[in-house]
């Protein structure tokens, strides 16, 4: 398998990263990485077609915010923490912050 | 003129906002309005088409960070900070102070 082209640290672009952010799906999968560090496509793809996760961890690497590894026969996942943090300082923790807020406020209201 | 219509502070997405941030033109918006509080559209459309800058407005009033207000017989926009900033804590101050950064580090590599 080719190696995964990613966006060098000082490349990442404020709209790439907020732009990959602005979906429901890969908000959840940065979520998700942001808790396990690393993870497999599988373990992310929240049982949806494999062709849609592909498209947005996609998005996702070119936004540099994530870096995918391949691991023998898997690709292996990680957020790309310090780089985001190093280029835009306090963005990522703001963004990722309001899920658990907002998740609560949907909750609430439904309840 | 009709009045604009405008989500209501408890809806606002947060997919949306960062959406409505991910393109420069609006980001632009966004940062002179942080700035100056209110402004026409006339003000805020750096000399673009007024069909793209309606555009873009739509896209800022629909994620809740704008709002547009008829005054006589122009727009005056408001930054809806308070809005966003009860429901997305923080959210808009990271980005925003993003954009500075952003700019310096531009500024900087072309020097």
């Amino acid at each position: 398998m080719r190696p995964y082209k990613h966006p060098a640290a000082d490349e990442l672009v404020l709209e790439r990263v907020l732009y990959a952010l602005s979906d429901s799906i890969r908000l959840d999968i940065v979520r998700h990485l942001a808790r396990v560090e690393c993870a497999t496509c599988g373990e992310l793809d929240g049982g949806r077609p494999k062709s849609t996760v592909s498209h947005h961890f996609k998005v996702l690497r070119e936004a540099g915010l994530v870096l995918t590894e391949n691991t023998g026969t898997s690709h292996m996942n990680t957020l790309r923490r310090a780089d985001v943090e190093g280029r835009f300082p306090g963005l990522l923790a703001a963004i990722l912050s309001q899920g658990d807020a907002a998740v609560a406020a949907t909750k609430k209201k439904a309840a």
